[in-house]
């Protein structure tokens, strides 16, 4: 696809700075652009390279800073380009219909592309312009809403729901029984049936090899708009509010809820039973132990140090709490002293 | 399925409170439970809903406590659930026989069910009542014991073998290679070959996306009752006592060694070649970095907070060594203040 | 296969003491090895084992240690180890040729394997000797190396590119969308494009349930000879440098460059656009949060203690800041009294 300058601007708005007849065919970073890719400015970090970019034209907010040859000028530079990019390179959609090798047993849309080797069980309903790509399995009575995309070696248990327009990465798992147990007199545990579904909302995308467990009783609830990235687990009964976005490997354990709009960062942990609030952003690597009631940003991720300052500073985590006595003590003591003096 | 609270009590034992043709046909929480459904009080933190709850009957540890219409009193409550909501809702079976996309070229059960797309390697064992679902990979002389099921896209490598009545969820991968290099002088990595198995007993449930590797010499073994939860890594030789349960995200490095009803939570690692006794609890996000000796709970976790206070507090730990040493000058020079004084 | 240890010194070099004819048909550790089997020491740890260890002969360091009938002196035992244990140990390859129940609209060279239910693509291209298990999908434009296998149940992506003798185990997923969106003014989430590849070099290993994402704008690349370990995550743009091995569940954020020769630990966390220098460490459990500039071993893991004591001592640091300020006030006010006395 060819685009001409002004073309994107009559289509998405923003400030044409330059030639109107730049030709655009592609968006690439301001360091590897050449003359007919669109560039964007979004982190201030980059600013320098605007003078040696040769990008045909970068999208920045305003004021235009000089360097580039054409310039689009926006208040949210990278919200933008991001609409830029998804014209300039739509997704690919492999042919509608069932392939030859695919078992189908479930209602499948005329508009439907289902690919190779894949499985689509009984009274499960798949809605028009879905693409479901090699080697999935799809439950029992699963529906799928128009538009989704699952990508190949998806599978997805009974009775779970998927929106409009959602996108499920490679070796997601759906609706697998969520984790529960009840131990007897000896130790073992016997197995609580998991009975609820997966639900999951319009325009949510879920990375590879995240895993999002059944409700034990009653259902795991994905709100619209919800962003999961990759190896991220979704314990049974959690609730996630419409377009919370998970960094990698997260993981959210059995009946949390989270608010609406959160940030949670790679590899942070959520306890189960709690409560988080709207709006919360929380930090790469937090353990989250307790319920949070308010938006804002909490940490608890530990600095790291060369390996002989760690052993040094790291092993007196031991002995806090006998610092925090000594501290005291001589509080005490330096009182007394300070009395008599 | 349609029960009278006598028939139940009858089954499981307890002590009725209430009329004995109450109707059940489901398990509900306290909460959502209509008048067919049981439900059941096994943390004190729903006591309140007793109150108000329209369960037809509610199991609950004795004494009676007034509110529900009808009571199962027993000293395990949740148990008693477990085992209710088992026989409410038996695990769907799919008709036996092999699916007509399968490849098989190994022995399988003729009560077995074998489904779409399924792949089972030469040798391969599959035994009575076996379910193995779409999109399964069953390597060479891999042995299934009766009663166990495979969710979709499950893969296991040549010459595991499964107990019996084992659940493995999908997109879980049973013997990979362990992670064994050498280095060479160079820096580069020359593989050592992985020639043991993975060997699962009886009852061991293993959750989506998990992964056992097989051992370098010698076997992983996971003992019967284990539970596993979603997204563990389990190393090569790694050995699990039985009816020890682990949380999803939980990391076992090669050649550890775990105990018999031990309970590991969400996300925690545990380093190689360790030994941790029976009846270990480890808290979640917990790292384990040496061997643990007795039984009793082990915690390493770190608080989280407000960004702006996690900012002041935790760049202290850099220097905790030196706030312990100004500590001790302290003590001294107080010391010989007082001997003055 | 069955060696004499003369013919093993003739391949490998070392100087052997003790019978050349001795006959060696498998490796096996010191504890477990018997008469047939070579043996290796490697870790001081296990030397006592020497003395009542059955093996027909032990790789170890010279000098001699006396105990085992016969003795291979080298530097490096576990290296040669490695070598010796690959000899009698080859891979075992399935038979060249195409599965019928194969799907495959690529072009597959002859010696190469491909297993049942096999999805391949348009325009991929599978070189000699490579070996793809059963119910693998691989995309569009694919291109895989000589020599390399691809266990059952992976997953690639479009346009990526392995190359030779690398191994990728099952559930991995190469080429999936990074995680990339901007937000718009409601806290909706816009997708980015991810229109770059996965570029993978030769002999690279990639553990069971590994995800390596596509790049957004340019390439994820993995060097040469790089190990990753099961369930790692790499997010899109990641840069890793030859020679480099991660354990298993480790995390790299978008965008991170990691040097050659590096190693990191089990479950270890490194944020998004941060510099690795060559010939790191990084221990397990730590978050690396700022680039790192040097050679070296970095930590940040936090010891674990027994449960009140972790209470007791943790609990603490919401108040390090706190303690900080006490103790420079002490400092201050036994000065004064100090310059009174």
């Amino acid at each position: 696809m060819v685009l001409r300058l002004d073309e994107i601007v009559a289509r998405f708005g923003g400030e044409m700075v330059g030639p109107g007849d730049t030709v655009i065919s592609r968006v690439d970073t301001l360091q590897h652009a050449g003359p007919g890719a669109l560039s964007f400015l979004a982190n201030s970090k980059y600013r320098s390279q605007l003078s040696t970019t040769r990008a045909g034209a970068v999208i920045m907010a305003p004021p235009m800073i000089d360097g580039p040859a054409a310039a689009i000028l926006t208040p949210q530079p990278y919200l933008y380009y991001a609409r830029v990019a998804q014209w300039l390179n739509p997704a690919p959609r492999p042919e509608p219909g069932i392939h030859a090798s695919a078992v189908v047993e479930g209602s499948v849309a005329a508009s439907a592309s289902i690919g190779p080797n894949v499985w689509i069980g009984r009274a499960a309903a798949i809605a028009e312009d879905v693409v479901i790509a090699a080697n999935c399995s799809i439950g029992t009575g699963v529906e799928i809403g128009a538009g989704s995309c699952l990508a190949a070696n998806v599978a997805i248990y009974a009775g779970c729901r998927l929106g409009m327009r959602c996108v499920v990465h490679s070796g997601a798992v759906l609706g697998a029984d969520g984790f529960g147990f009840a131990r007897d007199g000896e130790g073992a545990w016997v197995k609580i049936p998991q009975v609820g579904r997966v639900l999951i909302g319009d325009d949510v995308e879920i990375g590879a090899g995240t895993t999002i467990d059944r409700g034990a009783l009653g259902d795991t609830v994905i709100g619209d708009g919800v962003k999961l990235d990759n190896q991220i687990q979704v314990g049974h009964n959690v609730r996630i509010g419409a377009h919370t976005a998970l960094a990698g490997c997260v993981g959210i354990a059995g009946s949390a809820v989270l608010g609406a709009r959160c940030t949670v960062g790679g590899g942070a942990v959520i306890l189960g039973h709690l409560h988080i609030a709207d709006d919360v952003n929380i930090a790469a690597g937090t353990l989250v132990a307790k319920s949070i009631h308010g938006a804002g940003t909490y940490s608890g991720a530990v600095p790291f140090l060369e390996h002989a300052g760690w052993l040094r500073n790291f092993s007196r985590l031991r002995h806090l709490d006998a610092m925090a006595d000594r501290i005291r003590v001589l509080e005490q003591r330096l009182a007394e002293l300070e009395k008599k003096s």
